[in-house]
C-alpha cells in the first residue's frame, strides 16, 4: 500500500484597503477555500492587508515560506492604487517589466489609441513570472514560484482559478458529513467530545445557529477517510437520538 | 492648535476551521472594520487561522505586539473544538480558571442540573481577563491586555462589540466620498493618478464593477479631513465630466 501523501497546504492573501475599511465584503477567501478543497489542498491561513507595499511584501514572504501555495487577490488593475505586481517583485527580489504576451493580449482588446499608459501597467509582471489568463477580461494574473496572483473582482478571480486548475496537484479530498438538530450546543458537547475521542482521524466541529424559527446546532465531521467520516456521523446521529433530538443529515 | 492624534490601529483574528474550509463565509471582519471606522480606529490587518492552539498563539502574539487592539472571533463555545480561551491564556503566559461572575451568569441561564461540565467550559477565562457581556446570550467574551475575545456567531459578536464600545478610545473618523460612473477603469486611471498626486492627504481607490446592466467604476476618496475628501471628490467628478462620463455621487 502506498504511504498516505502529506496534504499540500495553501494560504490566501487578500490585498486591498476596501476590505479593511469594511466597504467591500471579501468572498474570495471562502471561494478559494472550496476550490482548494475540491483538489484536496488544505487552506491553512488567510490574511488581509491594505494597499501598502511593505505590508504586502512582509505577509507574502511569511506565507510563501510556510505553505506550498499562496493565492493573492486584488491590486492588479490599471490604477495608481494597484501595486500588487510591484510588491510581489519586491518580495521575490526580482525586477518587473512589461510582459510581451500580456502586452499583446491587452493591445488586442482596445481600440487604436485606447491602450494608454495606465492600461499598460496591467502588463507589468515580475521577471520570471508566467501569465494567468482568464475567460472574462484581457488583463492577466500571473504566477511566480509558489505564488498565484489573481484579480480582486470575484468574477475574474474565479475565471483565473479555472485557468490555473491544471497547474495544481491533486490530493486526497476531505470528505464531510453534516448533522443538524434543534438542540442546544451545550447539551451535545459532552457526547461530541466522546465521539471525537473515539474517532481521532476525523475532525468534529460544532456550529450553533440562531434563526427566526428557532436555534440548534450543526455538527460536522471532516476527514480524508470517507468511511471514518461516515462512522463518526452515524455516532453523532445515534448520540442525538439518545438525547431525544431528531438529527437531520444535511 | 493641537497636534493631530496618531490614529489607533487594530487587527482582527478570525478563528475557526469552518472559515478555512469555506463552509462558513466570514462576515465578522467587515462588520468589525465598519464598527472601528465609526470610532476612528484603523483596521490594519485581518487573519484567519484554524482551531489549532499553536497557530492561534503565534498569530495573536504577532498581532497584539504590533497593533493597539486585537479582536478575535470564534472558538469560545462549550464544545471540544472551542479552544480560544486556552490559546489566549497560553499566548499571554497566564493560567486559566473558572471566572466566578461568568459561572453566575451561566448558572442563572440553565435549569437545575443542566449546567453541565461542557457548559462550564464557557466560564473559563485567562487569569486577569475581564468579561465582555452581551445582550443575546449568557456566555461572555472577555478582554485581556489589548485583546478582545468575541464570539464567532455574528449576532452575538455584534452584541459584544456594543458592550465594549465604551471601553474603546475615539479618534478622528475617516470620511469617504464615492463617485460612480459607467466608464472603464483604464480610462480614468491617468486622471485619478493626477488627482491623487494633488491630494496627498486623501487616499483614492478605484473599484471596477461588472453587472448585468453594464460595467463601470466606483472611485472612493478617504481621509480624516472632510474638506480635503470633498475637494478630491469634486476633482474626480470634474475629471469624469471631462471624459464625457456622468458621475453619480453615492
Amino acid at each position: 500500500m502506498d504511504q498516505p501523501q502529506t496534504p499540500k497546504t495553501a494560504a490566501v492573501l487578500v490585498i486591498g484597503d476596501e476590505i479593511l475599511s469594511g466597504r467591500t465584503q471579501d468572498t474570495n477567501t471562502a471561494y478559494i477555500a472550496r476550490f482548494l478543497g475540491s483538489l484536496g489542498i488544505d487552506l491553512k491561513e488567510g490574511r488581509v492587508v491594505g494597499d501598502d507595499q511593505a505590508e504586502i511584501v512582509a505577509a507574502l514572504n511569511a506565507l510563501r515560506a510556510r505553505y506550498d501555495f499562496v493565492f493573492t487577490t486584488g491590486g492588479i488593475g490599471p490604477t495608481h492604487d494597484d501595486i500588487t505586481a510591484d510588491a510581489i517583485a519586491a518580495a521575490f527580489g526580482v525586477g518587473i517589466d512589461f510582459h510581451p504576451e500580456a502586452m499583446r493580449l491587452l493591445e488586442a482588446r482596445y481600440a487604436p489609441g485606447e491602450f494608454n499608459d495606465m492600461r499598460k501597467r496591467m502588463a507589468r509582471v515580475p521577471l520570471g513570472a508566467s501569465l494567468v489568463r482568464n475567460s472574462v477580461s484581457a488583463a492577466p494574473g500571473f504566477h511566480i514560484g509558489n505564488v498565484f496572483v489573481l484579480a480582486g473582482v470575484p468574477m475574474i478571480m474565479r475565471a483565473m482559478l479555472e485557468a490555473i486548475e491544471p497547474l495544481l496537484p491533486r490530493g486526497v479530498v476531505v470528505h464531510s458529513a453534516t448533522v443538524s438538530a434543534e438542540v442546544p450546543e451545550g447539551k451535545v458537547a459532552g457526547g461530541l467530545a466522546a465521539i471525537q475521542k473515539d474517532n481521532p482521524d476525523v475532525a468534529l466541529g460544532s456550529y450553533p445557529f440562531y434563526r427566526d424559527q428557532g436555534y440548534g446546532v450543526q455538527l460536522v465531521a471532516r476527514g480524508r477517510d470517507a468511511a471514518a467520516v461516515e462512522k463518526a456521523a452515524q455516532a453523532i446521529e445515534a448520540m442525538l437520538r439518545e438525547l431525544g433530538a431528531a438529527p437531520v443529515r444535511l
